[in-house]
């Protein structure tokens, strides 16, 4: 291989234009991500992400594999740069890094990029706000085998490098499609998608509800639950028996959970 | 209220030993935990944890109950201790401090000290290395009603401060015993509590397998599973079914998903 770039100087425009991208307005305008970390790289590889650039530093590297996994991300057409240790600290975004930041293309799929099959099985989310639940979520719903994840009207964007890092790489897999609530709605409505969501405010419990068949289970947000419109809207309210004090399912708990319920129903 | 006594100099022995108890030893030593901030707090005293010290700075504040609550505190025979704001900085554990910190004393039951029905259903988790996970295994403990949790050969001590924040406030209201495997597994026989641990190396789906009865779920570690022990020794072993890819489901997933069908099963 030719020998990458090397930048040293903190005020390298490359090191100026990797913090930046933390933050949405800046990821959005470029239409990249952060992928940072060696095993979040591997995922994103495996997953035939066209990685743009990756930036290394070898006085952070922690293993002994990350010259292989460089050399994949070279053939599979990204371009490298070497960083000083500083220059890596300051672009890590990571609190222990491990030498590995990498900058991917954004994608952002239609309802007609999807390909469902005679019983489809969505997640719909609504407004998460914390970008560690949406990544729980998204790991949630590819274990539970979900043909796509809807998120509605978000708060936190999927590209945080939070939902990178917690949802490990599914969400590099898993189908993902950002639109607003009514679109949703009569999407789902037309594709003949029933709506089951969870909510405290009814009596049908999830269990003994009918998950089966052609179905997108709904969940509200973090601090708000389910929406006005969702609540009117869905075509079944259900809800989680709780045994305990008021807030110890958080939105990610619950989630996982009515899916799991979800599958055993299906299966 | 006599007025409280106030700290600003980062030297004071008060404000050392704060920093001292965010380590285990010094914790265990002492007998003592660290709860932080108000709504943590709040817990502590609605579930009458007996708080020994409150330390609370005004200049980080972030609500207007803060008064009230440290009226409450001191009323439960908590000593209150107003520090400056560099001060407060110093002793705060999280990273967005509200100017609340407080000193409450350890607690260990054992067996003997756990009010069983007749059909008890307990959590076992073994040797949980993630304090966020063990405070996540806690919520859904207290979520599914599980009658206590114990603990086998702990890694992250239950005081740890992270389990503290990540239970919120569950800690301080469901029975929890720490022992060793072998201790638990004799207690469990002797009592007829059957336990079914969870593995991915078992033909038996969780759905399909009797989770009704006297029950102990038993989980392994993050990193190791379940050990060769609970392997071994458990009455049956039970797997979820995983459609994504390897790594979508954590222990504290694994957790809930198992002791909700438990729930469903058992109601």
């Amino acid at each position: 291989m030719i020998p990458p770039e090397k930048i040293t100087s903190l005020k390298n425009p490359r090191v100026k234009q990797l913090v930046k991208l933390r933050d949405r307005r800046p990821r959005d305008e470029a239409g990249v991500f952060l992928v940072e970390g060696y095993r979040q790289i591997r995922r994103a590889l495996e997953k035939t992400v066209a990685l743009r650039e990756v930036y290394f530093s070898r006085e952070w590297f922690l293993g002994e594999n990350e010259d292989t996994l460089l050399a994949e991300a070279e053939a599979a057409g990204a371009t490298l740069f070497e960083l000083s240790k500083d220059a890596f600290a300051k672009v890590a975004y990571r609190e222990r890094p491990d030498g590995l930041l990498a900058v991917a293309p954004q994608w952002h799929l239609r309802f007609e990029d999807l390909k469902l099959g005679v019983a489809p099985f969505l997640l719909v989310v609504e407004a998460i706000e914390k970008p560690g639940n949406l990544g729980t979520i998204l790991r949630s719903a590819d274990a539970a085998g979900c043909d796509a994840v809807i998120v509605c009207d978000p708060v936190t964007d999927i590209f945080n490098p939070n939902v990178v890092r917690a949802s490990t790489g599914v969400l590099f897999s898993v189908p993902l499609v950002v639109a607003e609530s009514r679109e949703v709605h009569t999407w789902l409505k037309d594709n003949g998608i029933r709506t089951a969501a969870t909510t405290p405010h009814t009596d049908n419990l999830y269990t003994k509800t009918d998950l089966t068949g052609p179905l997108a289970v709904v969940m509200g947000s973090e601090q708000y639950g389910l929406s006005k419109f969702w609540m009117e809207n869905s075509d079944v309210l259900v809800r989680i028996p709780m045994a305990g004090q008021a807030d110890s399912l958080n939105v990610a708990m619950a989630t996982i959970i009515t899916l799991f319920e979800a599958v055993r129903q299906r299966t």
